[in-house]
């Protein structure tokens, strides 16, 4: 996302400077979130962040790019129920940074918070908007083979659209928290999931 | 949404203060948008303007929430062309949304633009947040009517979810719109539309 120069990056630094950057973002919430802060917590100077995240918007999507690689989709044989899960991880992974930096006595439960920011980040670099559609496309592309695997095996109709499934799927979740701020679960995840697979047409 | 104090609202001068700040915001764009500059274009005190809308924020919220209320659902009879036809306009205007401020040799067709701005300005103001939902609560009642009046004419299921239905839709748009970056416009919309009323399960 930004050139690499000088010497090469130590994994071990990036992965420490990305936690304390977790911890702070989860914590403090996107006002009181900066580079300069995460640098001085994780004990490694200014520049090497800098250099490697040019803007706070940059190391946020960064620390949340690595959250996306840590859900993975089942593979069950059971397309309903590995998306079920799918669905559920990426509420709980929605709700999770909704509340980033809000106290327990925080009782707003519809702003989109944290979530709207880095959305707004994405669209306002150029460089941070291309990272987090790469991000987006390899994640759909791993739930759309599971659906072409079920397609295959005549779960669901050979005419179905796997990109389409996805986007109603996923773009319900995220209409609820960035637009009508209605709740996302688990119970929702399996309410959306079959009324997608099931239709509306009189059978 | 703000305290109204002093003289009553002049709703003349209301519309013209909101036409000039849309011309504004769709020609300037959201970095370059501010109340001082639309009250100064408007011929307009700029407490006026501030003792209705306190920040740029609020004002910008107020030209896209009339914007909104110019939407209409067709009422045709045939839910599936009236859902199409809504979702189309729907698009349409995330779509000029999207490209405010930008210039015609602006090429970047992917970023979500002044979309996630909005979106991220009512996550951030409790009061616009519940301003911006109760637009939508109003909007999604239309089309919840819509689909309610369709499953009693029998041409949708009597066990569909009017709410998850609407969800699916537009929610693919928005999810279109805001994270994958992919285009949306009413041949988009057609095939969402039909997907799911079709679902995929094996008939």
């Amino acid at each position: 996302m930004n050139a690499r120069r000088g010497r090469p990056r130590d994994p071990d630094t990036d992965a420490r400077i990305l936690r304390v950057a977790g911890e702070q973002l989860l914590e403090r919430g996107y006002t009181a979130f900066t580079v300069d802060h995460v640098a001085e917590i994780a004990g490694v100077a200014k520049t090497t962040l800098y250099r490697r995240w040019p803007t706070r918007d940059h190391l946020a999507i960064a620390v949340i790019g690595r959250g996306q690689e840590e859900i993975e989709i089942a593979d069950t044989g059971d397309l309903r129920a590995d998306l079920i899960d799918f669905m559920a991880q990426i509420a709980a992974g929605l709700n999770r940074t909704r509340r980033a930096g809000r106290g327990a006595n925080d009782q707003d439960d519809q702003s989109a918070g944290l979530v709207a920011e880095l959305v707004a980040a994405a669209a306002r670099h150029a460089d941070i908007g291309t990272l987090v559609r790469d991000l987006f496309d390899k994640r759909i592309a791993l739930a759309v083979a599971r659906i072409e695997a079920a397609r295959r095996r005549g779960e669901v109709r050979s005419d179905s659209d796997p990109h389409l499934l996805v986007d109603q799927l996923a773009g319900a979740l995220y209409y609820r928290i960035l637009i009508t701020g209605k709740p996302i679960d688990r119970r929702y995840a399996t309410h959306l999931v079959d009324a997608a697979f099931a239709g509306v047409l009189p059978r």
